[in-house]
């Protein structure tokens, strides 16, 4: 498959969706080997999305020589399956700097490419931007298709099957390829050998696929629970998408199942499909990882997101540090070690979320619920009114999909369900639709919901435990991405406030708020304003709302008060304690530093953190600035 | 129908749902009677859901005949239908103040009674409640039974496909009742009576219902696609439940349909579905409505939710005035006259709404996509992306279902689609899950999203075109329920901020920035706080987000300045505001005035804004408190 050293490599010749659909499906054939060759060779040596680009290479070169994009539009749901797409369309350069700081982003991106429409990669969208886009199109008169690539995960979400709902009705043209792998980031293990054959093999398909027996030749017969979720939604799809029952006189037809790895059968059942005239189901079935040996056997979610690796062995090159998300999976099942009534919740997650290990200790005390943060909220409602207490393990930025149900299903009704988010503030190469910076704001208006944010290990343990206790209502714990940091213990306590640093000359010019992980960088910033002869008082709430009074006194003690929080400056911490201050009339003046409300670009944490002047450097110097016109206005 | 004046009412001798276990068939189709008399009586007095509950008489007998409430758990989505429920579970007095302050709840209230569990009536959450329950008492080894009554409307929300698939993967005994009115709000016409008489009159059920045939022969043939969302979903109904290929070796169970209003065959299916031992679905057909003359013959919604009216006609006793909903959609209409691109969308509720104007002119520029605003605002993204401005409308409190889709799909791609939320604020009698005061927090931290707050006809009229003619991200107009007030014109202009009132003497002493709605309250304030010697400017900013930076200038030229919104103040425009001044080094003094975060409980609007201290007498109070701290603070 290495193709390297060849002067005349067909991809080389590919600048343009145009540029495709003049070679013979031979050449297509070739192209696709090339394509993967240099996803791996590429994504080796970035990181990336590899697994689910791998799995998409004929779907979208076959969707590029049928479509003619952009006049029609060709939507991927989540967007990290878009790497094909972005070679094909005039940007193999930019592989060199995928997901850097100022490089090209690992999901679609209007700013790259007209090819580019959606940029959120939340799953579970597409289909209602297809329906939107076709009805413009239907009412403007405009003959334009449109495309949509939908994963077999996604349509656990509940908003794909709102949106079938609606493009049924609406009976316009909408092409929709469920790439059909049989996963979301976990392999399709258990329950699911047995159901597929159900679905695959109906006997009022087409044809067996060689790709489909091969799939079910390989996947182990032991059941388990959790997989059926996926199931039961693959019944779903087949029910929606059959020339059967289900969707018949409502004008969605059905094409496939397609093997999506096989070139001419993909272009032949997309061309049947545009054909068609009204909404179509083209269900291809693929395989996660396909045609990198490395990728198709990594049981746990065929490499599909690797950091740097070695591309002829797949194998990590940097050795592993410790994880919040370790400290997390490691904690929980300690405490489910001591109290039964606890059970994990992952919305398709399980893996990156640390649930896999309460998964395998304590099977049945763990929930995948598939892609469904809105289910995951609120059957653990029904959880916590059952006797249970229930941790939902999400990222930051996917609880903002229950927002609603954490306030009404679950807030209001003063149950104790603990929600652990894991990449929570600045992420980093996933850019702005993965930015965890909401969610104390956004669900620092709940009433009676307590969010604590640990700075390390240590307090990461201690506040999951205090979360997992509270008992008459919910609770978050929100921690970032990556390496945890070296402890930073507290020198003292004032109620249930950390205070990380006192000056020794018991000088008390700023009183200094860090938030969470943002504690390290304030206690390196104090040592920087000592040096310019300010006493800086450093101190870690824990909880952050609601906020603890005990910081009003704090607060008071000082001439100045700065909060550092890693979430959006609007409604946040900041936002939180000024008012907790103005409330209680004591007015000494606060500023608040913080993440501005914006869709910040990709880049690694730390070039974010400088972007936004929330280095320890940066901290240092503005509240020099600040403490200076206080005291000249002082003078005044 | 009509039983007062007897002694022996059976309906007098029910305490609990054991006395309902110990009557005859007969006897309960007798008290059947006394229900729906008794429903329309105390209703007519007091306003009230109405067809909702007169529809669910039988069904909810048989809940507690055959199964052990509280023991067992009967959950009813959107809670409005849980009338009978209560009357049945001992709080018949109650009626007399139904929805009135510290009366009877027109929702589940745990408060009320442990028959009730799911306080929220936000629609189709009870399947996610029911799940968690169930596996609740699954892993504790608890012989609990599980029902939940789900409307077909309801079924629209993502939500319950996302309860299903869990459900069937799970195989816990979930008795899931699917009340098929064949309506949310709307009433069925259209293509819905070509599809029901697929689905209802297919071969393979069991027998044609009268009731089935003589509702086919009520609707009318005509067609209309936005019907046909509910009848996408009633297939898909039809295919997860008949005991067909769908969910079958899942183990979801389908008993139906049966007579919704037969209560002997209601009995059966539902002791048929409890013997199963895993998840059923027991499909009711009803009659919204149901025994009650005027609202059968009710086209709109069959009297869902009327205020006080006359018994004998269903006609409504006081004159209706003209509502903020009023305004917005005449407006609508005449905006849409002007602009080809205008197209309007609604969650199932183009009355409530207003939609339904726009609707009845352009039926091919209205798309009501169920109850699923999370497709409501993503295929509002996709519309827009087509080249059209879409204006969503909703009730604030069900935005909050679609704060992700709004943040990334809608403002992430700075796509021109202009949201407007009725209902904000302080609504009254639905109480504590119907509360708009959420909104402006919580949609406050979007980038890019620009939020008007009209504060009269004139203002909703202009702030409106001035929505829909922004074209580089979305926009909010949001505005209370009911009539709207008199007109406040605006005396003077700062930038895009209307000056309501200025001291006649030139005094400074106060900047009250009045939001929306609160605009009359603080004018009136502002004239005693003139009797007290102290001289207010107010000011409306009509958009609050982004914060018009004019008000730096005007809040520098006093002495304190008093914020009053109508939604929560944590995070709202009061803190916003607070936030701007900080930014630009303004040291005047803040204090906002708003609704405190929490369960706030049902009344009406002026009744809850006077516990709330928000009445004009208690903020010239308040007022007055701080002006005169601020003073001698001064003199100190």
């Amino acid at each position: 498959m290495d193709v390297h050293g060849m002067s005349d490599r067909i991809i080389d010749r590919i600048g343009g969706p145009q540029d495709l659909k003049e070679l013979t499906t031979d050449e297509v054939v070739v192209l696709a080997a090339e394509i993967r060759d240099f996803l791996v060779t590429k994504v080796a040596r970035t990181g990336g999305h590899l697994g689910p680009n791998l799995g998409v290479v004929e779907i979208t070169l076959a969707l590029h020589r049928v479509f003619d994009s952009p006049k029609d539009r060709i939507l991927f749901d989540t967007g990290h399956q878009a790497y094909v797409h972005k070679i094909v369309t005039g940007r193999q350069d930019g592989f060199e700097m995928l997901r850097s700081r100022g490089g090209l982003s690992g999901y679609p991106s209007r700013a790259e490419s007209d090819h580019d429409i959606i940029e959120n990669s939340h799953a579970s969208t597409a289909l209602s931007y297809a329906d939107g886009l076709a009805k413009a199109y239907a009412l403007r008169g405009e003959k334009r298709w449109v495309a949509a690539v939908v994963g077999d995960g996604a349509l656990t979400g509940g908003m794909c099957w709102e949106a079938l709902n609606n493009i049924a009705a609406a009976k316009n043209p909408v092409v929709m390829v469920v790439n059909d792998n049989g996963r979301s980031y976990s392999p399709t293990i258990g329950g699911l050998a047995e159901h597929l054959s159900t679905l695959r093999l109906n006997p009022g398909y087409e044809k067996v696929l060689d790709l489909v027996k091969e799939q079910l030749g390989r996947t182990p017969l032991v059941g388990a629970p959790l997989y059926e979720v996926l199931h039961a939604v693959k019944r779903g799809i087949k029910d929606a998408v059959a020339p059967q029952a289900m969707f018949e006189d409502l004008g969605i037809k059905y094409v496939g199942p397609v093997d999506g790895h096989d070139q001419a059968a993909m272009e032949s059942a997309l061309r049947r499909a545009k054909g068609f005239g009204g909404p179509v189901i083209v269900h291809a079935v693929t395989r996660k990882g396909y045609g990198y040996r490395p990728a198709e056997d990594d049981e746990a979610d065929c490499l599909h997101s690797p950091s740097t690796f070695d591309p002829e062995t797949g194998k990590p090159l940097a050795p592993s540090s410790l994880k919040w998300t370790g400290v997390f999976a490691d904690e929980l099942v300690a405490i489910a070690d001591e109290r039964a009534d606890i059970v994990g919740i992952t919305a398709a997650m399980s893996g990156p979320t640390g649930i896999a290990k309460l998964m395998a200790k304590y099977p049945e005390r763990a929930y995948d619920v598939g892609i469904a943060e809105q289910h995951a909220a609120t059957s653990a409602a029904g959880l916590a009114i059952g006797g249970l207490h229930p941790v939902v393990a999400v990222y930051a930025t996917f609880l903002n999909r229950a927002f609603d149900q954490v306030l009404l299903d679950v807030a209001m009704h003063k149950l104790p369900v603990t929600f652990v988010l894991d990449r929570a503030g600045i992420t980093g190469p996933d850019g702005p639709s993965h930015y965890g910076i909401w969610d104390m704001s956004v669900f620092g208006v709940v009433p009676g919901l307590r969010i604590a944010a640990p700075r390390d290990a240590v307090t990461l343990r201690a506040e999951l435990r205090e979360a997992v206790g509270v008992e008459d209502g919910p609770t978050i714990v929100r921690f970032p991405t990556g390496a945890v940091p070296a402890d930073l213990p507290a020198v003292d306590r004032v109620g249930p406030i950390d205070v990380l640093l006192q000056d020794p000359d018991g000088r008390k010019d700023v009183l200094i708020v860090a938030v969470g992980a943002m504690g390290h960088i304030a206690v390196e910033a104090a040592a920087r304003l000592a040096e310019q002869g300010y006493g800086a008082t450093v101190v870690d709430p824990r909880w952050v709302r609601p906020v603890p009074v005990e910081l009003v006194g704090l607060a008071t003690a000082h001439r100045l008060v700065v909060t550092i929080e890693d979430g959006v400056r609007s409604g946040g911490v900041g936002d939180a304690i000024a008012k907790t201050l103005r409330d209680a009339g004591a007015d000494v003046p606060l500023r608040d530093l913080g993440v501005e409300p914006d869709w910040h670009p990709h880049g690694t944490r730390p070039e974010l953190l400088a972007d936004l002047g929330l280095t320890a450097q940066d901290v240092a110097r503005t509240v020099t600035g600040w403490l200076a016109g206080i005291v000249s206005a002082a003078d005044r």
